[in-house]
């Protein structure tokens, strides 16, 4: 993995008709940006899901792989027919569907010669130039093509694939976040937390979430930089306000 | 509610740093994909997550509002800085952004005129020509403007409000889905399935989902159709598979 000193992005695209119709919780998005970012110094800064239909994919992946540093897709590359995530790519980028050689010796031998009949066949067509991405779990590989990588929708597969993308991504700065849990409400703060958003806007996202613990209303202030200097200044200041209007701490 | 018979679609914006960052497991989108088809007989066809960026939020109205009969918004209209939902759609529909006097009105009599801030008033702002969605949990209302409906981010906050936006749909034909859990793999039944799925292809989705129960691998095979008779013939053929290849069933 090559290290970089600036920011890379990412987006991902969750490719599944069972999340958008609501019948499966999604638990991929969550996964892979937190690990994005923690491992890789790369921000998602967009998802889609989209249905199994190949003219979405083909259109999405066009759009998104020229937007962002790189896209991540879950879902699709299995062996069933409302797999198509592999073939859509290959049209995306005008490259030769087929047997990847090196996936079809991966399965053949996980499989043995007579179980490996053509829905396990199926799991070695990609793009024939595909670089493989590793599956402890199951054998199927992954894929990245141009930069677009690709994983199973499954997430236990996908969660015991993802360090076996490292070795194809340029590394970025990774964001810190710094969270202070306040028992106010958002309009008790606005004012002073637009104060210091403008006077950090250059380096630090300052966010503010409403949550409800302990059977109290209270406010998460959640600050992101690459800078871990600029959010101990952040903090700072919101600890001013804290102390000046007497607001209550859950947790810092 | 207006009665059609007839496909109706919809599209979801996430607008949120916390879900894109991982730190924030999102819940809305099953939610009200779930509600839309079983209330309304409307499906969700995509789903976008996106950074509190008036730019972004723009762009992705202006697209999706046209591509889709409906687009639900979640998160960014609350008191703080970060909450620039209703703007940001004011912006993108050339329509003045400002009071609104019913829910200015709202939102003057929960608070109290002595405890109605600008935080709080702040919420009263919006496209000043859209319809309300009222809130019964913390008064401040959603909105609908053009196709758009703007609920909040807090799940407790936008399952409490989402009936009210009925009124305001056109109803299409529900979806509806059966699945059969059986205990074999994928590749064991691609073939077969394939073969169903052509046989129904303009009447019935047919996905197939790999599970994990009671230690053994298992796969969902889940049809979704508008037409229930069709919904039946699908199982019928999927049991003769079953039969055939003597698969056990874990529930149906």
């Amino acid at each position: 993995m090559k290290k970089k000193s600036k920011k890379v992005n990412a987006a991902i695209l969750i490719i599944g008709n069972e999340i958008l119709s609501g019948r499966t919780q999604d638990k991929n998005i969550a996964f892979i940006s937190n690990w994005l970012n923690s491992n890789c110094g790369i921000s998602v800064l967009e998802v889609r899901i989209i249905p199994d239909v190949e003219k979405k994919i083909i259109q999405n992946i066009k759009s998104l792989s020229k937007e962002f540093n790189y896209v991540f897709t879950t879902g699709g590359i299995g062996p069933t027919h409302d797999d198509i995530t592999a073939k859509s790519l290959a049209k995306a980028f005008k490259i030769k569907y087929g047997y990847h050689k090196e996936a079809f010796q991966i399965l053949e031998n996980y499989y043995g010669k007579k179980k490996f009949n053509d829905g396990r066949k199926k799991m070695a067509k990609m793009p024939v130039t595909a670089k493989l991405i590793y599956n402890p779990s199951s054998a199927a590989p992954g894929f990245m093509i141009k930069n677009v990588l690709s994983l199973p929708g499954v997430p236990s597969i996908l969660n015991s694939m993802i360090e076996n993308c490292k070795k194809y991504l340029v590394k970025g700065l990774k964001v810190h976040s710094k969270t202070i849990n306040l028992f106010t409400v958002e309009s008790n703060i606005s004012k002073q937390l637009e104060a210091i958003q403008k006077k950090y806007r250059k380096f630090v996202d300052i966010g503010s979430y409403p949550f409800f613990r302990l059977g109290k209303i209270g406010v998460s202030i959640v600050s992101r930089s690459t800078s871990k200097i600029k959010l101990t200044n952040v903090n700072r200041d919101l600890m001013k306000i804290v102390k000046v209007k007497k607001i209550k701490i859950l947790n810092i």
